[in-house]
């Protein structure tokens, strides 16, 4: 066991506090790195505030991070001291179910091992990136390439693949017309990986006020939400609607906007049940999809996807101080952020 | 002009008559039939009690009409005289917007017309198959292969292809799992073609009471939705559900039962919204989608399928008369028929 500095909220009520926490002994396939920074994702708000079910307190939460090597197990073959690398959202799975076998272990039948707020296979609980180190099973410890940054690579381990994942199954790319809901975190990657996909791409936004940015992410075109003539304008126009908001939208209203045999994919988490109409379906055999997160095989793709278009997230580095932290939280939670946060974790005191 | 006989509902409240109704004149393009039955699809009663938006009346329905052709028009090369034709939903479509360019007429942007309580383009009002003659064009005029009968040809125009349509799309055949909710008039052919598609078939139907008739018609498996236990036991096991239920379902326990990537595509119209968690579709990036009929190439793809497999619907033959109608309307919204009414319309006077 090592001993390693850590930010946790001891409980579902309190802020953060510095501390330290015991990491596994580097077994013989796994990877021991020191964390370099580590994305605030909105599900670690939801969860520290344990606003989901059964809460482990005190939680560690982060995963989407990036660090570099500095032991590896004598049979590891993947990696080696020094190789920059990186985890998403879970570090385990059951490797044999028909979801694991085809690659998609984020779907495991007998449940993946969140990275953090989760418990191993063997009971003990797991604890995520905003921390010194982490020691991972190589078979779920992703290659950060050249070319990113590890402070724009830490977010894509959530937010990048939960875009990237459903653009490409639902074949984002020339000729393919490509809304996205939401300039958030993930909406600002869903629109740069659907861009560098080569798709036509919207950015359907509440207001106008992240344009420009959008704009400067690829977006060939950006409406408000909030003007109901965006709707009209855009009646059976896109392949496919790429929601990213986790708030109750009215979806028959966007699903009017998709054309015959259309989708509209939900990857936020509303806390509410969602309404529509069999008929905003039926009348354009339209698709109403949810995609969570994706396959280790398809995160290494999309790293290598995003280190070849030159995709990185926009981020705001934040010391890594309880007090920090938590002025962060409210920020998200006020969708105040031009993107994303990262932690700088290499910045923590050991 | 030519007059015919018809039954009508003169008002959305009273029953129906024996009236005449005027066909117009045999254009160059146009094929005259006898029509020798019609299907009583449940759509009829809605429209000619008004529950959906905006009847016209008098109102003569139905769209499963089978018959025999006694006229064509000097420039028709697809059918001549006697030849055994059927119509079902919509008798012409703009012929011009992308979808119509598909072979998808019954997703037509500009609307397609309606078999009956629908307008021409030029204005004029829509009759329906409970008549003794219908005047359609050639294009939107079905072949019904040697083979089956024209009183279990009849329901297959709508109820048919309705089922036909989504399990193809959605790729029902060998190593598929398809559960087909409801055992009515639709779900009957929704069995019978699946298994002809190779697939393996499981029946929900609210009680067992119809099982005998499942396992005749080729389903695998037969289970009460009314049993919480089938929930559990058919956790993550189809491919496919075609839901052709019309009334609110609890979605998420059916969208529990599919398997990764699965999708339930609903083909009944309930009037109220239905709901679901996004949880249920992205825990197992399932789909929720909707069917409407099919287009006319793949309407005469469906009549030549079923009557490659001996496929016809279970009926049960009306005489045509007012009385016997409005009884069988009752039965309908009774769930008392095994499993669809026709009227023998060759034996209206004329």
């Amino acid at each position: 066991m090592t001993t390693t500095a850590a930010l946790a909220v001891p409980t579902a009520s309190a802020g953060f506090e510095r501390t330290t926490i015991e990491r596994r002994e580097v077994g013989p396939h796994d990877v021991l790195f020191d964390v370099a920074f580590c994305g605030i994702c909105h599900s670690d708000i939801h969860q520290a505030r344990n606003e989901w079910a059964e809460g482990i307190f005190p939680m560690v939460p982060g995963h989407e991070v990036a660090g570099t090597v500095t032991a590896v197990g004598d049979q590891v073959t993947k990696f080696a001291v020094g190789d920059r690398v990186g985890v998403g959202c879970f570090v385990d799975s059951c490797r044999e179910c028909d979801n694991c076998l085809a690659g998609e272990e984020q779907y495991c039948l007998k449940g993946e091992v969140a990275t953090y707020n989760g418990r191993h296979y063997d009971g003990t609980e797991t604890y995520g990136g905003y921390s010194k180190q982490l020691v991972v099973h190589e078979d779920y410890t992703l290659r950060i390439p050249e070319g990113i940054s590890l402070e724009e690579a830490a977010p894509l381990l959530c937010a990048g693949i939960t875009t990237y994942s459903p653009l490409r199954h639902w074949g984002a790319g020339p000729g393919k017309t490509v809304a996205v809901v939401g300039m958030g975190g993930l909406g600002h990657l869903g629109v740069k990986i659907a861009v560098s996909m080569g798709a036509e791409v919207t950015v359907l936004s509440q207001s106008l006020k992240k344009e420009e940015d959008g704009r400067r992410l690829g977006a060939s075109h950006y409406y408000a939400t909030e003007d109901r003539q965006t709707f009209r304008d855009l009646r059976s126009s896109f392949d496919l609607i790429l929601n990213t908001v986790a708030a109750n939208l009215p979806l028959d209203r966007y699903l009017s906007l998709l054309r015959l045999d259309g989708a509209m994919v939900n990857v936020g988490i509303p806390s509410d049940p969602d309404t529509f109409r069999v008929m905003a379906l039926a009348g354009m055999r339209r698709s109403l999809s949810g995609s969570k997160i994706g396959g280790i095989r398809e995160t290494q793709e999309m790293l290598d996807f995003c280190a070849e278009h030159g995709i990185g997230a926009e981020v705001e580095v934040l010391a890594p101080e309880p007090r920090v932290v938590d002025e962060a939280y409210e920020r998200v939670v006020a969708s105040d952020v031009r993107y994303r946060f990262v932690i700088d974790l290499g910045a923590l005191e050991a």
